[in-house]
């Protein structure tokens, strides 16, 4: 890909100035960005034994995004789109990493930005984020779902851009994380897993792979693997989820936008939508930071829960084949969720004679 | 700098892989790494001009390393080491951002990690990390300074080894940043600004910078701007700091470890220390933010609010000049201290007229 012709350092410029040829938006404008993309491909070893060994796993840690999640990919798109356009303000409603990812690059372009949350139900760090960037906050007495019915309705009497992953933009972004694994590694991976809300996302690394394997990059397509929490599978049960629950609040999302698009990535990819329960979320969000130093957000764990559910009922066949897990988010965004499984630190007396004996203990 | 041989992709692997051969550690043992380093330099135009204009900034996000600081630039140097020499435990004192780097580095190296926090004086998303990563966390009735005491201590009782930045090997990787920088503009900047607490990363910097200018890759060293908080400013003061205090956790460190080192650096650099109040740091955070959309732990606006004090006073003169500021950790390892500058969200009810009423007013 070509270079950004505005680069006045020698590394990476992020996803735009990488894969923007690639990427239908306008490039007519100089590119909102903060240098996403280009997130490490980590070697999981100790977790695949963990989940039965046998076949070689990779995490691919979209936390390291600057506002802590993939959403910052489809967002340097969506916002420079909107720059292009003229726009002198955004909205999204979000579960939290959106209106973050959005409040930042708004930031960033001058562009005043306002988002919907759930009130009460939106983690910590995603909070911080969103205000500190200097974001209008809304929250709203009601769940995802309905903050993205009333953008959607807002937008058609204010002028004012919408931002979630409805605006076709953000897709054109988030797709980018498929070339950059197909990159990494040559070829596609057997398997892709990742969790399902909103199921943009799952659009998106359809959408990319397919492209790449259209044009003859790639030889082949990864097979799917969808996971959403038990409490909010509105694709795995095929019916809208009134009032959807699950500590993993990305994905807290009952009538997701891309149904349709994911269901039929599903189909295409021969792969599968399972949903997992709240405490195997937990567990695996545990594990992949004690065996691998990875620290993420509830709702990555899902992806490594549907990888072990699929193991234990037989249904999943991964054997010698290379999979692909997508960390979402950073464990900091919700670091209350983290705290609930880990033990408490132990208080001990500033002396050395506390501390040999907590050490020998 | 040569690959890593045991690379599986084609992407970043890791500073020992890239700079390894710059490196005093031991280098006989598969490096323990996250993908850390490859760190983004982002422009800052918009905060540039608040800050007076006329001269070129770039925040040097450190904050999108694995754990979410700096400090795992040491780690995978520290550990690796660790590895080498055989060891089966870590023990280290931390302000939070070591704890949770060397319980990261630890587990994916599957060795007991243990660390000393000072108590009540940890940041929540710090806390979090070193928790969900699986190491034993103590919280000492004490400072930071009195952990580091009793770690040094504590490691000639039992066979355990001290991963704080009085390890060399710490420096060794800690360098790094100052290589990519250099790598990434072509040249070393005009000024690199930073926050001082133990004075490890100052020191680190410094040796980075020499070594480029030294072997002729770089023609010139950058003057260093250090920034101490004012109620934790022994480097400034000239003189131990009993009881330090300051919003910046990072940096609340009374008796620096390396103090003649950053001493010195700031002197062959014809540098500057100066000290920031907490006022100031939390004005700078929240404009960091609100500017340029780059989210920071409190402790990284004190380079920036001393940029700013240092021009206001007169005796900092960046004319026409290039400016590095480093941000040593992500915003979201301490949710709480940007909560407290930020408006609270606004909550309205889940309707059109609601919504309509509250983007027009």
């Amino acid at each position: 890909m070509q270079p950004s012709t505005r680069s006045t350092t020698r590394q990476w410029q992020g996803i735009i100035a990488h894969y923007g040829a690639r990427m239908q938006i306008r490039r007519d404008v100089t590119p909102v960005t903060l240098l996403e993309g280009n997130t490490p491909l980590i070697p999981a070893p100790r977790l695949a034994e963990a989940l039965g060994g046998g076949f070689e796993l990779f995490l691919k840690y979209e936390g390291l995004n600057p506002t802590g999640s993939f959403k910052d990919r489809g967002m340097t798109a969506a916002i420079t789109q909107a720059v292009a356009e003229g726009a002198q303000a955004v909205i999204c409603a979000s579960t939290g990493n959106t209106a973050a990812s959005a409040a930042a690059y708004a930031a960033r372009a001058g562009l005043k930005c306002i988002v919907l949350v759930p009130e009460g139900k939106i983690a910590l760090g995603k909070l911080a984020g969103a205000l500190s960037y200097g974001a209008e906050v809304l929250a709203i007495e009601g769940n995802f779902d309905d903050g993205l019915r009333l953008v959607r309705a807002a937008s058609e009497h204010v002028p004012i851009a919408v931002v979630n992953s409805i605006n076709p933009a953000r897709l054109q972004g988030q797709k980018t994380a498929a070339f950059e694994i197909c990159d990494a590694l040559g070829e596609a991976p057997d398997w892709l897993c990742l969790p399902v809300g909103n199921a943009g996302n799952i659009t998106a690394y359809w959408m990319g792979f397919t492209e790449y394997y259209n044009d003859g990059i790639i030889q082949r397509r990864p097979h799917l693997l969808g996971a959403q929490a038990e409490g909010a599978a509105p694709i795995v049960r095929e019916h809208v989820v009134e009032k959807p629950e699950t500590i993993a609040t990305a994905i807290r999302i009952g009538n997701p936008a891309r149904w349709q698009e994911a269901k039929q990535a599903l189909t295409e990819s021969k792969g599968r939508a399972t949903a997992v329960s709240d405490e195997e979320i937990l567990e695996w969000q545990a594990k992949i930071a004690r065996l691998e130093g990875v620290f993420v957000e509830p709702a990555c764990a899902a992806g490594i829960a549907a990888i072990a559910k699929g193991r234990r009922e037989g249904w999943l066949n991964i054997e010698e084949q290379r999979v692909v897990s997508i960390m979402t988010g950073h464990g900091l965004k919700d670091p209350d969720a983290a705290l609930k499984k880990a033990p408490q630190p132990r208080t001990i007396p500033a002396s050395l004679d506390a501390l040999l004996e907590a050490l020998i203990r």
